[in-house]
């Protein structure tokens, strides 16, 4: 059983994965290189090995089609070696000085399309649609069980970015706390609108940055794409809804084709202007509405969910590690300058 | 200038620098390429080249030689590409909603020792603890100017843990803010002090972990290194004072003897058992003491420093920067069982 730790200082959990956890000699350069062979001669979550995988808990498929058959187009299944496991709410418990609790959680694999070769970016829109609404789907099921606390909905792409398998997909992982960055911004949103800005922090910022335009990547009718002004990566960019809301769950069907237009032009340009870099997409979102609206009254009119996009081109180090600070080379304007220079097709 | 701009939601600083800016092309990998085999090219850092670097801020070296000659056994140069440059306090300033100030710092390099092939590791504890001085000088003359509010000693060894040099190097970064990151340490530490434990948390946490013994991995007269209960990287290791102390500056010569003699036990068991990876050396202090304690009366009470190693073996990806929750496969026991196995010789 997988546990969750807490750092007594800085009240930061970890998790100590045991269902993934490796021996230390598979530590070693020669191990590592085994592994990635064996991951290159097999993959898992192509057609046809759906028996490698747990039995898939939904997926989008041919109507004459059987679950765990062939003739998915998107295939969701419980992470084979999860983080962490599903149970009840488990207790906290102490060892000495230290805080600690049972493992509990969800693990999810969206193997987004069955082709091993098409990454999200080169995806058709509608099917780019449905992997949003598999995401949504799977949010809204989740958060049934009240325990979940926090649904983080997130794609790493590329081995540089954390991917261990090639072929497309993202992940969801529910946790049976509110993770500390999540905390971090609703409380920080909740500052800002009682104590500032009598609004919605983004809501003010998306009418600030559509006006200036200096950080602007792309905007249609439901969605902008921006670097951000403090952003901690070269070339970051952030997806904002412009219609305010905290729960990525009440995504409306049209809204949701504004989305996939402006994630797919996000990603086309950093694919052409940046040679095809690894990056993570991370969806910020408010905790499950149950425990979000009990602790957190009003969140609903001062958090605002949004995406990430953050390309790896530079390596986090000691100083980011130490103190928090990340140094960013690249001035979010002159990436944004950058990734508008190319226009992208519209599909 | 480089400026330092807030994330509005999280109070987040992060460095734009331009000083080490770089052009959007030079991410592409051809550009990375070349700039790698410039560095294997030509060393900055070797005797002989020592006009490539900015004029030295000071040396140990023979008492023959001249400042910016050969003859140095430790040599710290103002980083050529600083992330933060030198000046007075500047004003916080306002860009819309957005907060934002001058980007003013030290940013110094130790250029350990002048072989270019001989690793921290490899070193007599003479020299090491000669570089240990060396730290605690850097400290004690850049807090003498107030508005370096914090110190930040680390150092990235090898081009996964941020190395852009090969040269063994370490690094001093002094920010006009206290980060976040030594923010939460201080508050937690004083919250505990308070609240819980009546007295120091790690001199706490070191009685526990001295008697249950397993997660410890070296101990001497003034030093215990083990791994943390809620370690977010397999491997990771803390080396703690055994004398309650909440800066670092105030290290007694002796005591040096013995960190050195820890620090290069941590290192070489890192070297042999998990073949020398890539890692992170990261100095926990107080902020600048003048600063301290006003802001925190009683900081030397409650507050203790330490060191962190961050061995690279696993990717930090988009679970870990949506939530800063980190998933770690190795147990702390079953690392430092590992750790133990390899009795290092003494010297």
């Amino acid at each position: 059983m997988p546990e969750l730790r807490k750092d007594m200082l800085t009240g930061r959990w970890v998790i100590i994965s045991t269902e993934r956890s490796r021996r230390p000699d598979d530590f070693r350069p020669s191990a590592q290189a085994e592994i990635r062979r064996e991951n290159l001669a097999f993959c898992p979550f192509c057609p046809g090995n759906e028996a490698k995988t747990p039995p898939e808990v939904y997926s989008i498929r041919d109507n004459d089609s059987k679950p765990d058959q062939p003739g998915w187009k998107t295939r969701v299944v419980p992470n084979k070696f999860p983080a962490l496991t599903p149970g009840s709410l488990p207790p906290r418990k102490t060892r000495g000085s230290y805080q600690w609790m049972a493992g509990v959680g969800i693990h999810e694999v969206i193997i987004e399309n069955p082709d091993h070769n098409v990454e999200m970016v080169d995806l058709p829109l509608d099917h780019l649609a449905e992997i949003i609404k598999v995401y949504r789907q799977r949010t809204i099921v989740i958060e049934q069980q009240l325990h979940y606390q926090y649904v983080q909905i997130f794609k790493n792409k590329g081995q540089e970015a954390g991917a261990s398998l090639s072929h497309p997909h993202s992940q969801i992982i529910a946790t049976p706390i509110v993770p500390k960055r999540i905390k971090e911004e609703v409380y920080g949103a909740e500052r800002l609108f009682r104590n500032s800005f009598r609004e919605c922090a983004i809501c003010r910022q998306l009418r600030e940055e559509l006006q200036s335009g200096e950080r602007l990547v792309f905007e249609n009718e439901s969605f902008v794409v921006m670097t951000p002004f403090a952003s901690r990566f070269p070339f970051e960019m952030a997806i904002m809804p412009k219609r305010h809301s905290a729960f990525f769950r009440q995504i409306a069907d049209e809204e949701i084709t504004s989305l996939v237009e402006a994630l797919k032009q996000a990603l086309s340009r950093l694919k052409a202007q940046l040679s095809d870099p690894p990056f993570n997409l991370v969806f910020h979102q408010a905790p499950n509405p149950q425990v979000a609206e009990k602790a957190w009254p009003g969140i609903d009119y001062y958090y605002h969910w949004h995406l990430e996009i953050l390309p790896i081109l530079t390596k986090v180090a000691g100083f980011e590690l130490g103190t928090g600070f990340y140094i960013n080379p690249v001035p979010p304007e002159s990436a944004a300058d950058y990734l508008r220079k190319n226009e992208q097709p519209k599909s």
